[in-house]
This record gives structure tokens, sequence and C-alpha cells, in this order.
């Protein structure tokens, strides 16, 4: 151990989480999209509520990029609000009281399930930049190891948001007969030139940090904060609206009557946003951020299909709800219309609801009461058609 | 000199640059908005065309955040065309067979006139964060002194897009009485809390970086390159609409037929942002950009006049055109109404062009012909009221 260690790794080791634990691919490792195989690793994942006896009930929620598999509980590192406790819990649009909701960190994440900042089984070490590539079918590719291994045929839904909405339509596009109905929200079939343009900003600020030792930061003890603080300050602007960043903190000044000429935090909006950079460190892993933006990156369902995004749900039997947000730019409407005009074409079962909200992409975590109507109703509707109980 | 250089300082001395020099603030400091007092400084400014026997043709062309004076001639350090040949030149919409043309390189930027990169008179060693925190009206004050040393008691026009339609807008307000007609082109009264967030993340990466050495990075022999390359792809983004980007790049991969499933620049829009931030980082100062887009957030013409923009204007003589472009999300159509609703209030003389682009904020130093005509016609109009030859 060469380079001394010039601040506390503050990440809690995945080992002293609380939740589930599966372990894949001792065996027979999986093969990746890139042709790489992985194994064993391990697959972690929390569950609410009770598995029926038909197995019937199971619905799989989706996390985005810096979710976790905390959905509906006090995050066990951060002490917050599990993300989305707002549409998960008992007498909740997503009834724990009804269905069995199961959450599971993808693969690449960094709050349990294999990733980067795990130990490489060849060396030993953390594997860093030797973790190979994944891809969003990767990640569908390893919940379907746990669905498999959790005995559900067939789950009532798999709902998400964002990266969530990929492992959606992905699901639905690859394991038809496993889903009976599908919810993507506030997603894309495919990344865009500006998303992709934002994600490569926050990776070369991750890898611009002399900390990020090329991948190989937490060998040497060391931990590219200022690096990943940046990105997540880029991005996280894309999930607010500008009338959201208006309306919350317009040219307000911090705790100042005028300002200060210097560049300390002068505006409200730029204490906001040190915060969530600071903040956000404490709890992710950069090359976990620099994988799992790669594989939204990479993310192209029509691409897979011969360019055609209809093909990838010919024939389909799930039921589908898409949802947009008015505001959210990351992932306007027309996105999720050219999903619904491809499932249209192959005349799956549909519906598509367009949110007025002036939140930004971020309004799908928030208190959105259309939002929340049109999960239940939707939910409910499909449990109709399921003949659940 | 303590630590090593670790490459070469690639900044061209603005010693070596060709074109006109005033030095200003020797006798008399100039009284900046934070209180500080500055001098002696030098102006950098080129001039194209002649001034007529009154004095009367005029042009001042305001340059944006990363431009500078080098407006209508190939650039001194870059080797590629000035920022604004599209329109200034003989014949074009800003004729210089007709106009005499000015343009300031503005205070705090790094061609010349006097910035952070700058020796401090009081050390010998260059400024760094000791250099005066300046304003949008501080810059504006400092060309204020190169017209009147230029002998110019009013200018028939002046024009800028962005951080140089903010001196417009100054310009107009702060000295009515020497501005015939002004163009103030995608631009905004005030910097919007988004635009303070991206110029956050900018100025957060460059200060990332360990080369910045806390704004010492001249006096060491380090350059922060890979913080201000960060900075300067975030800002990029901004300046190109989500659908140049798409018709530009789409998905197209960089030289290659299939995604590599790494961290290399796969597609082609990663391949330029990150052309955009090496190239940018060769003529262009890292603490120059701190300061510049400190000017922007502060800049807030209403607050200046009680809150109330149209008395930044009251009884202007000042004749009017705005420019706002339909695809420009970081100073939109909405910001120029803001201005046009305040000079109504007061009377003034004013016309207002959206202009249809799908070209985003860089719109308006882009071929854009509707916006050629309307420079042109309002300038021809203007130069028969002001009785020009």
């Amino acid at each position: 151990m060469s380079a001394p260690q010039q601040r506390p790794q503050t990440l809690v080791h995945s080992a002293s989480l609380p939740g589930h634990r599966v372990e894949f691919g001792r065996d027979r490792p999986l093969v990746l999209d890139s042709g790489a195989e992985l194994g064993p690793f391990t697959i972690a994942y929390q569950t609410y509520g009770t598995l029926d006896a038909e197995r019937a009930n199971a619905v799989l929620v989706c996390h985005a990029l810096t979710g976790d598999q905390f959905v509906a509980e006090t995050h066990p590192v951060t002490a917050k609000p599990g993300w989305w406790e707002t549409m998960v819990g008992p007498g909740k649009p997503i009834d724990t009281e009804r269905f069995f909701v199961i959450c599971v960190n993808v693969l690449g994440a960094c709050m349990g399930t294999t990733g980067p900042r795990d130990p490489n089984p060849a060396t030993g070490r953390p594997y860093g930049l030797a973790f190979p590539v994944i891809t969003v079918a990767d990640m569908v590719r390893a919940q379907k190891l746990l669905i498999d291994h959790l005995g559900i045929e067939k789950l009532f839904c798999v709902l998400g948001g964002s990266m969530g909405g990929m492992q959606v339509l992905q699901w639905a596009s690859a394991y038809p007969e496993r889903v009976f109905a599908a919810v993507p929200i506030a997603t894309g079939a495919r990344h865009s030139a500006q998303n992709i343009a934002f994600h490569e900003v926050g990776r070369q600020a991750i890898m611009a940090d002399p900390d990020w030792c090329h991948g190989d930061y937490l060998a040497q003890g060391r931990n590219p904060r200022r690096g990943l603080a940046v990105a997540r300050m880029a991005a996280h602007i894309t999930y607010l609206s500008e009338s959201a960043l208006h309306q919350k903190f317009g040219r307000n000044l911090q705790d100042r009557t005028r300002v200060t000429y210097g560049f300390e935090a002068d505006f409200q909006v730029e204490s906001y946003l040190r915060y969530q950079g600071s903040s956000f460190v404490e709890r992710f892993d950069a090359n976990s951020y620099l994988y799992l933006t790669r594989a939204m990156d990479y993310f192209d369902l029509a691409a897979e299909h011969g360019g055609v995004l209809a093909n990838a749900f010919r024939a389909t039997p799930v039921r589908f709800c898409l949802v947009s947000f008015t505001s959210d730019w990351l992932f306007p409407t027309s996105e999720s219309r050219a999903i619904v005009h491809s499932l249209n074409a192959v005349a799956a079962n549909v519906s598509f609801v367009e949110i007025e909200s002036d939140k930004g992409h971020d309004a799908f975590l928030l208190e959105e009461p259309e939002f929340a109507q049109t999960l239940s109703g939707f939910l409910a509707g499909s449990a109709a058609h399921r003949g659940l109980k």
C-alpha cells in the first residue's frame, strides 16, 4: 500500500448493510453483453409485504442510477426515508399489504450487489476497472436469476423510473412471458445524445480527479470525492426543471444580505448544489457511477432489434402503462411517446399518461397526486385482470 | 518556485498578441462595484473599418464569456476565423465599409485586457485570486474609459450576445446618452438560478483540480487543465440544443462499428465534447473563467434599480432591438420578452424578433439568415434615423 490514506473511506462496506443477499454464478458465470463472464457475484435486495400462495402478487421495483434497494424503509447509510416511500408501503399506490414488493440493487452498484468496489476473485483486490462493463440487459439478466431463485414464475408488475424504466422495458422485451404488467416511468428506449453528453461530463470529472487513480483508488486508500461531487452537481441540475430551480431558489442569497464579491456560495442554489455533491460521495462509489452511467448510455432497445423499436415488443402479452412529466427535459414526453407508438404498432395493451408537473425529471420521486392516482388505478385494473385477490 | 512545471503553460502571453492596447487607471484607479480599486490596468481591443469625421459611425461589439476582441479576423492563438465573421466585415450586416467596429476584451479576461493572470502591481506576481471580483457594470465602466479615450461622444450601436448582451443592457442603462442604438441578443436582464447552477458546476470543477492551487497555479508553474476542460464540457452542452446534438451526433459511434464496453469515447458526442474541453484550455485561463462566470451570475439589472427592471430604462432615448432564438434554453425567449415588457413600460423604441432556429444558444454565432437580415434591417433603419451616410 504505497499511497497514504488521505481521508477515511466513508462508504459503508456492503457486508455490513442489512437485507437479503444471494450469491449466483459460482458454478456457471453470468455471460454479459460484452462477452465477459461474471461469477461468483452477489445480489442484494429488499422485500416488503408477503408473497401470496400462488406467487402471483410480486411487484419488482427497479431503481434509478443512484437509487438502491432501500425503497420503502429508512436508509441504513443516510438515515433518510426510502427513496419511494411516497409510492410504496401499506395503503400506498404500490400497496405492501396487497403486493410483495422486491427491489434489487443493480449489478455494478454499491449497496451490496457486486460492483467495481468489491473484491475481484482473481486478485482478491477491489475490481476497479477490471469489473466488466455491464448493460441494462445484464442488470435484468441478474434480476431474473433472483426471480427464478424466489420461485416466481410471473411478476405481476415491473415498475421503475429513469434507469429503472429502462430495466422495465428490457424486462418486458426480453422476458415477456414473465411479466404481467409493466410501468416504465420518465424514461426512454434509448439514451439521447444530450444525455450521453451529460454523463460524459460526469465521468470526465471523476477521471480528472487524481484521487481516482485510474479506478484503483480503493486499493490505494484514496477516493475521488471532488470529481464525484462535481459529477453529481452537473447531473443534479438535469434532474430538476428551470422552473423548479427558479421557484425553489431564484437568485436568493444564502445566509447573507448582499453578494460577497468572491467565490463562496453566495446564492442558495450554489449552496444547495454543493450539498448535493458532498452528501452524494458519502453514499456512492465513483466507479459505480462510471459503470451505471455507461450502462444507460449503451441502452438502445431498437438497435438490439434491427433498428425497429416495435420489434422489441412483437406479440407482447404485457400490459403497459407509460408515464412522463411535462417539465422533464432529461426524458421528455417525446421519448415516452415514441415507445407508445411502437407498442401501438404491435397492438399492445398500452396506456400513457403525461403528468403536468413543474418538478422536472425528479417528479417521479416526489409527491405528485395525479401520478399516484395513475399508478393506483393501473395496478387496480391490472390486478383485476390478473385475478389477484 | 517549489513545484515542478508539469506541462508547459500553453497560454500565449498577452504582450505577444497583436492589436491595440491602452493603459488606464494609473493616476486614478477604477472603482469597482465591490468597492475595490483597480489600476493601472490595460484594455486590449481591435477595430475594423474607419471612424468617420463626425465620429458618429462607431459600433461597439461586446463579446461573450469565452469570446474576445478578435471578432472579424483570424485568431492569433487558435488560427480559426474570428468569432463573428458571419456578421462583421465588408458587406456583412455589421458592415465594416460603413461602420467603425470596436471590440474590447473584457476586464478579467485573458486576451490582453488585465485579468487574474496578469501581474499584480503590489507583488509583481500574477494576481490569481487577489484580482478583484468584477461585474458586468465594471466591464462596461472600463469600456467607457476607452470610448472616451477614442473621442467618441456617442456610439452608434452597441451589440452583443449572451454575456455580450448583458453588457449592451448595462451600456444602455448606465450611459443612455452615449448609445444611439442597442442590440441585446440571446441574453437576459439577470442570470437565472439554472444558469448560476451550471456556472457553479464549472467553477467547482476548476477548483477541484489540485493544479488550480487555490488560484495560484501560474506562480507555481501549473495549470488546472483537467478542471477547466470539464467546466467547458458542461457549459458547452448548454450552448447547444437537444435537437442540435441529436441531429449532429445522435448515437453515432466514433471511428468504430460497435461499442467497446469501456470508457473510451465510443460515441461521437463524447469525442466532440472532449475536443471542446481540451482545445479550450489552450486558449483560456482558468481563473478568468471563474471571474467571468461570476460576473454573469451577479448580473441583475432590476436589482440595481429597486427591483423594477423598467427603472433601468426610464426616459431612455436608446433604440432597442432584442433578438432571441427558439431553441436557446440558456437564455430562452421569455428572458428577452421580460426586457421588452420593461422597455414597453417606459415607452422605449423597441423591436423584438424571435428567430426560429434549432441551433440553441450558439445560434447567434452561427449562420442564421433571418438573424442576419434582422440585424441588417435594424442597423439600416437606425443609420437613417441617425443621419449616417
